[in-house]
C-alpha cells in the first residue's frame, strides 16, 4: 500500500485556483475537433484548396466547409483567390500567423504519435527543418533553454488566477 | 488577384502521401477528446483522485469514469491503490512515462491559448521549470536546436510512408 504523497515532485494545484479562464480549455474551444486539428495538420502539409481538405482529411464537403468557416471566423486561416485559366475564381485557405502559431500543437501530437504509436520502421511523415534539415520536434521548453521534463513542470497561480 | 503559387515557401505534400497510418490521426485517437486532454491537464496539476478529476474538469462521474478507464487502457494513467485511516482502500491515478511525454501537446495548447485567449492582464496559470523558475512553453525545435517557425518546417514522407 502506498502512501498519497509519497511523491514529492508532485505539487497538486487543487481547489483554489478556478479552472474557469484555463487557456487550454480556451483552446479546445477553438481547435478542440478531432477534424479541426487535422485540417490544421492539411495546412501545415500545404492544402489550400477545399476539395483537398475534404479528400486528405476524409471528412464530407459540409464538414469540411463547417471547419473552414470556423477556422476563417477565428483568424486562423484566411481565404485568398485565385482564378485558373478558363475557371470561375475560387478560393484558397492559408494559415494566418494566429494559425502558424500552431505549429507547436499539431507537432507535439505528431511527436507523441511517432514515438508510441507509429508502425515499426518508423514514422510517415517527417517534418525537417529548412535551414539545416534536421528533423523538427514539439519540445518543452523553459525561457531559460532548458529542456523541461513532466516532472520538473511546476504549475502555479498566474496574474489573472482566480479563485475557485 | 493572387497567384496560386505566390507563396514559394509553400510545399504541398499532395496526395501522393497516405494520411492512413499518420502519427496525428493515430494520437488524436488516444487523445482527441476535449475531455480526455482537460483530465491530462488535471494529471499534470497534480490530481491524482476521482473525485478531483470529476470536480476540476466539469464533467459528470460517468464520464470521469469512462475517460479514466481509458487512459488506464491506453497506458496514460496507472491506477495506486492508497488508504487514509479509517477508510476503505481507494485508488489513485497517476501519469506513466507515455503520459507525462504528453506535456508538449498540453502545454502546447496552454502556450497558444495563452498568447492569443488569455484575458488582459496575462494567463491564469504559470508553468515553471522546477531548476531555474523560468516559464515553460511548448516550442517546434529542431534535432540540431534551432526554434523553428512554421514557414521553416517542411514536410516530407517518412520511412514507412505509404502511396494514397
Amino acid at each position: 500500500m502506498e502512501s498519497r504523497t509519497s511523491d514529492s515532485d508532485v505539487v497538486e494545484l487543487g481547489d483554489g485556483w478556478s479552472r474557469e479562464n484555463c487557456s487550454v480549455v480556451r483552446a479546445l474551444e477553438v481547435i478542440g475537433r478531432r477534424s479541426t486539428l487535422l485540417m490544421l495538420r492539411e495546412a501545415f502539409l500545404g492544402t489550400s484548396r477545399f476539395d483537398d481538405f475534404a479528400r486528405r482529411v476524409g471528412v464530407t464537403e459540409s464538414v469540411a466547409a463547417a471547419r473552414l468557416r470556423e477556422l476563417v471566423a477565428h483568424g486562423l486561416l484566411e481565404r485568398h483567390p485565385y482564378r485558373e485559366p478558363g475557371q470561375r475564381t475560387r478560393h484558397e485557405y492559408r494559415l494566418t500567423a494566429k494559425g502558424r502559431d500552431l505549429l507547436p500543437v499539431v507537432l507535439a501530437l505528431m511527436t507523441w504519435g511517432d514515438r508510441y504509436l507509429a508502425d515499426a520502421g518508423g514514422p510517415p511523415l517527417v517534418v525537417a527543418h529548412a535551414d539545416c534539415g534536421a528533423p523538427v520536434r514539439a519540445e518543452a521548453r523553459c525561457a531559460a533553454g532548458h529542456l523541461v521534463a513532466a516532472h520538473e513542470a511546476r504549475p502555479h497561480a498566474g496574474p489573472v488566477a482566480r479563485r475557485a
